[in-house]
């Protein structure tokens, strides 16, 4: 698309973030997303509120509030039991109003499978967002979430996952990072240099491109990466998103010999509803672990910032 | 859906306003609305310019300014030219930015066939929002735009329309409702009682909607709705939409007999970015028609509104 010559246009599509951003006034912009999917799980209230909670996510990863949703729903002219189609909706319903977002309208449409999601709308003050490109050298990096909820819910699709390992997958992806962004805002301003949420481009791919958008590179202990239990005996349900994200960030990510193959397979995994990667100035992080722990996210502490290299990411 | 407790939500999904709309301090409110359909025209740029117009359609009927958008999109994953999706988006770009609206984001999944739409925001004061239900007793009513797309596109379909009547009814799709809005806003603050557009429920579903939100009847002359050029020929092209229409909006219109059943039909028609149907103080309406003629708006006057009757919707 051509580029926008509109100042008030902060954040678009042509940068790498996780939402647009439109400033209304001195004081305030408009944060907004639009995601929707097909069913990742078998209950339809959980996969709407799963969708739900991930549309959300890109909001709180940019620092906004959100306030408002829209629905776009897409379902099978027929075959599909009407209420299935009304637990999806009441689902993600009883999450917008959990986190305090309005549902405004939607759209529905016929569709050969079902799709949901939501384009949702946040307020942030224009000098406070966490933009993709904040990240500095020397910052300590923090993941909110465990990865592994691609591989599962694949495995689900083919009845390869145990029920313990769906359970988590799911309590993972109903997390919403409302937690974990207010446990960075509680820091004094300016700690949060970025922060981007780990979603379909897995955490690889995400932290790649905060990387370059900063111009930095991500040094990541792999030991230190949080895993959803049970997600590394599952590896090798490798989803089509999953060998993309190879194929497409592998080249500016160098991973040590040593890091073990299922957690590699995660590491590019694509994640619905994934954990915030955020990169803390270096003084705060200490208070940013405190605070993460206040507010019982178990956030990890899986790397620092150095200067650019020839890799985006070093595993080690 | 249950009840949302939440006083900044002016209007949401439970009336049949275009959109909704949410309160984001004294004097403004979010108009927020989303739309996307299938392919009505040939052309990818022009159906991605009409997806546009038609989105943006809600907020001007809502009396706000659109000021952002974000992209639906759904594409088979394989069969179709790159080329085919870049001119779909570039043609809604183009109209966006004629709009002053911003691009911020979107979302593209895989689909059987070509979807596309936009979720857009706008601002609005809230004091002066044109809701459903303000139309009053002895009102006059405008049409901004003539009737028929419906037909028009169902008969393309078929290989059964003259490029005559496709070429007016693409010309009346990519006109966009801010010009017939902004000839309503020059007039005295209080002026517009009522506004609407006309979209997928056809002329009589809307305008009974506004009926019934406002409960009044409308009195319309038949001899005063315009058409298309080439759409009464077309008339028995009917779309399910339009069979839908009737069967669920008949009840509540009254025709009299001396209509001509294929004007009927374009009345019960579902439009794509259709006119505004706009309720109008009797002591404006002078001055409304001169504001619309000097803004080159070809608005009818096409009829009153009168006490509640039996009907919500009179066609003499």
């Amino acid at each position: 698309m051509p580029a926008q010559a509109d100042d008030r246009v902060l954040i678009d599509f042509r940068t790498a973030d996780d939402a647009g951003v439109y400033r209304i006034d001195g004081d305030r912009a408009l944060v907004q997303t639009v995601d929707f999917f097909t069913p990742i799980v078998d209950d339809p209230a959980v996969f709407g509120a799963i969708a739900a909670t991930n549309s959300l996510s890109d909001v709180y990863a940019m620092g906004g509030r959100p306030i408002t949703a829209l629905a776009i729903a897409g379902f099978p002219a027929s075959g599909l039991d009407e209420g299935v189609i009304r637990q999806v909706f009441l689902g993600g319903f009883h999450v917008l109003r959990g986190a305090g977002v309005a549902l405004l309208g939607g759209h529905t449409v016929q569709d050969q499978e079902i799709k949901f999601g939501y384009a949702v709308t946040g307020l942030v003050a224009p000098g406070d967002v966490w933009a993709n490109a904040g990240a500095r050298e020397g910052d300590i990096l923090f993941l909110t979430k465990p990865l592994g909820t691609g591989v599962i819910s694949t495995a689900l699709k083919f009845g390869r996952a145990p029920a313990g390992a769906v359970d988590a997958a799911v309590a993972v992806m109903l997390e919403l990072n409302a937690r974990g962004a207010d446990a960075l805002h509680a820091l004094p301003a300016g700690s949060v240099h970025g922060c981007t949420d780990i979603t379909g481009f897995g955490f690889l791919g995400h932290a790649a491109e905060m990387a370059a958008a900063s111009g930095v590179t991500l040094r990541v202990e792999a030991a230190a990466v949080p895993v959803i239990a049970g997600a590394l005996t599952l590896a090798g349900n490798q989803s089509g998103g999953l060998r993309t994200n190879e194929s497409h960030f592998g080249a500016s990510v160098s991973i040590a010999p040593h890091v073990d193959a299922a957690l590699i397979e995660l590491l590019f995994d694509p994640q619905t509803s994934g954990g915030l990667l955020a990169s803390v100035d270096p003084a705060r992080a200490d208070a940013a672990a405190a605070s993460f722990a206040a507010a019982g996210v178990a956030a990890a502490r899986i790397g620092t910032v150095l200067p650019r290299a020839a890799h985006s990411v070093l595993v080690v």
